[in-house]
């Protein structure tokens, strides 16, 4: 009845496969643990320093990440087991051979990375729950504005002034500029809401731009990759995405003012834990599913979840519930952006990092300027801090990293260039919180309204 | 300044990297919905049969998974991508190649494992925060001799009977014996917290045991697997399994008393989000990572943890937020734990399972009344529910699923042994929640305490 005893190499086999299994949980787990020490010392030691959290998140995990401490390193940007501090850790632990180590360091950095993204979409959700529709709507003609002199402008200058003052080839210039078209909706709303302004008018526009940006940066990204890869662009494709992303956003839109009374409804009727939190994780996961099946941004389907779950009367019942789980996930997010930018590139004293840096010094004044002009373009709006849209928009965050990741992985981009983009992309994003509390509190009208915030928190 | 023109194919390299990324993330999306999904209508349908939901999980993860609809599958359990029906979803719209499927369908695997195990950790965190530790120590002498009883009666009886009645070989009789010996603190507890009777003395001596069980399942673990290595047992690695396990969990707890004030001026100085629940995971995860670096369990090390901020004065307020956190990672462990269960080996018009099915019969036997028998053990508890202990230490869970795991992948176990332990774990674990009930029902004491729960819920 059973065959000859040939167990003793395959059972050590499925032992060592089992134990991975187990390293790799160790991994994330002690990932994890940085990843909450880093946002929570770097979000504290802002928030004394009267900045908003996130930039601590930011600034904290550039230290625990590729730049300073190497606790936190992905192969994305580079990275192998070796560079890992923590994976010598486990090596030292587990005295793990270099290919064990080698695929644990590539299965645990897949898992923070998921964990990264689950967090962006939750972020986006809670936001979406936090917008008011009606008065996203109310702003909608500007924010379209906004966001659109916010693509051109930086697009046209960038691409040109490249080819024209550093003599780049036509596709890497290209390429470059359309990097700096995004806005990070992600780090700017956070920072809108830690000041208190995600409300405001000027709140509204420059979220609902940072919107239409995403949308508008994804087609970009489409029509650059499709102009690197054929040589020409693909009409169609752009078409494409330009009717896709628009009717998804309305269609979600209309369809949740049906879908609202069934979520209610559904939550009302289930018994058991959970009854309100899952329906709410269904819906913002399907949607964010639904968004990138059709090559649209996960976090875009989040976002119009949440606007659509905030016309409910649940409403606040759910944003007490999100909170903590966006606490949990969030902070994954932040620390990662920050832990996957290698600051080393900034080193002037290295003679190959100067080109990068003149480079970088032009990339830079054309994201500031580039951004900051879009606020005026707002009309019919009297009295609104156009300085604040402006510099709303600039951050360019995470979006601004996909181009960086894509474009340096790829041989399009060579090493200053590369550079170049990542160093515009971490000092807009460091730049805005500052701005944005700076701006809103040069507007006399908004004073009291900050003032009051702070006392509060 | 730039390389000539050498971008198409990298470019189109990188791309499909990133783009890889975004199809992982497309299917940990699309799992995540029908987890939840599985997870609510099978929890409120067993709900309205007044069951526990637990069991309504386990069964929506047995039909989503291998079993019937093969929506949620995993490469552990011997499915490939083409089995899985989320990834000719993934196929249909992305129009993928076979290799990026079967890439993508191992990512995506991955990353649901790490979250279902997240799962557990999470929930043993909050099983550690609703159990009280004086409670606990009344009861530590009881639940000793109950885990005892309860490891060695089954393995005997288990390895003996399979030897002598079946003709099975004496290293695959004890490793199916060792696969008897586990107690899932995770479904019993469960139960007992949903039926309100985790605080009773018997549901504390049944925590407790499982606890014990656990750790003495790990060293048995230990010890077949190196009695199957070696052709003998290492009893230095036995004997410092047993001395790390002990250690860990008294050394935490007495640690935990000093700590604990120490956590409560933390939360109380952060001024951020997240100011109690991120230190509290971050204890959590550290001493879950602790406990799997000194190769013992991540849950115990959660369970710890949960313990220790039990005592502090911030423990309704932490309750009360890692609640929703709970009910977002958990059902993820249990649909999982029933997804990875294939019931095609339970059907006995196939001849070749019949062998499988008598010694299933044979060790479902042994499995009820070798736990069963522990009731009996406890002493000095006049007028204990003797029957609701035995029938608490049965379902096998996860830990005998990871027995029959290693088992099956090594070659020690052929096919109807492997058979035979996956029937009797998911039978143990199915069999548990309505015995629960009925012997907490049967006993009058408790009958007035079901009673108010029912009416509360």
């Amino acid at each position: 009845m059973f065959p000859p005893y040939s167990f003793p190499l395959p059972l050590l086999a499925a032992a060592a496969e089992a134990e991975n299994g187990s390293i790799v949980l160790t991994g994330v787990l002690l990932s994890l643990v940085v990843i909450y020490l880093a946002s929570k010392l770097g979000g504290e030691l802002s928030k004394r320093l009267d900045l908003p959290p996130v930039l601590g998140e930011l600034v904290g995990g550039v230290v625990v990440g590729a730049s300073v401490l190497h606790l936190v390193v992905f192969p994305e940007s580079g990275s192998t087991a070796s560079d890992s501090v923590l994976m010598s850790v486990l090596q030292a632990i587990d005295g793990l051979s270099p290919e064990t180590v080698a695929s644990v360091f590539q299965s645990q950095s897949e898992a923070i990375t998921i964990l990264a993204e689950l967090g962006v979409i939750i972020l986006l959700f809670e936001i979406g729950l936090e917008s008011d529709l009606r008065e996203l709507g109310k702003v909608g003609y500007q924010a379209a504005v906004v966001a659109c002199i916010g693509v051109v402008v930086p697009f046209a200058a960038g691409t040109v002034g490249l080819m024209y003052f550093f003599g780049v080839p036509a596709i890497p210039a290209i390429f470059a500029g359309a990097a700096l078209t995004a806005t990070s909706i992600g780090i700017t709303s956070k920072v809108l809401s830690e000041i208190g302004f995600l409300k405001s008018r000027e709140g509204q526009i420059i979220v609902g731009a940072a919107v239409i940006d995403d949308v508008l940066g994804i087609i970009v990204l489409a029509v650059v990759a499709s102009l690197a890869k054929t040589g020409e662009v693909d009409i169609l494709n752009v078409v494409f995405l330009i009717i896709a992303a628009t009717s998804f956003l309305l269609g979600s839109i209309l369809l949740g003012k049906f879908f609202n009374k069934s979520f209610v409804a559904i939550a009302e009727k289930l018994q058991t834990r959970g009854n309100l939190v899952i329906p709410a994780f269904v819906f913002a996961f399907f949607m964010a599913f639904l968004a990138n099946a059709i090559h649209l941004e996960a976090i875009l389907g989040a976002f119009a979840a949440g606007l659509v779950l905030d016309e409910t009367d649940k409403r606040k019942e759910l944003d007490q519930q999100v909170i903590p789980i966006a606490d949990i996930f969030v902070p994954i997010f932040f620390v990662t952006v920050g832990a996957k930018v290698d600051l080393s590139v900034l080193n002037p004293a290295i003679p190959s990092n100067r080109e990068g840096l003149a480079i970088a010094a032009f990339l830079i004044v054309v994201a500031i300027i580039g951004k900051l002009v879009t606020g005026w373009g707002v009309f019919g709006q009297p009295g609104i801090n156009r300085l604040a849209i402006g510099i709303g928009m600039i951050p360019r965050g995470e979006v601004g990293l996909v181009f960086a990741g894509i474009g340096s992985a790829s041989g399009v981009l060579d090493k200053p260039l590369q550079a170049a983009i990542i160093i515009m992309v971490i000092l807009t994003t460091f730049l805005a919180p500052p701005g944005l509390r700076f701006a809103f509190k040069s507007s006399p009208e908004s004073q009291e309204e900050i003032e009051s915030v702070d006392s509060v928190s």
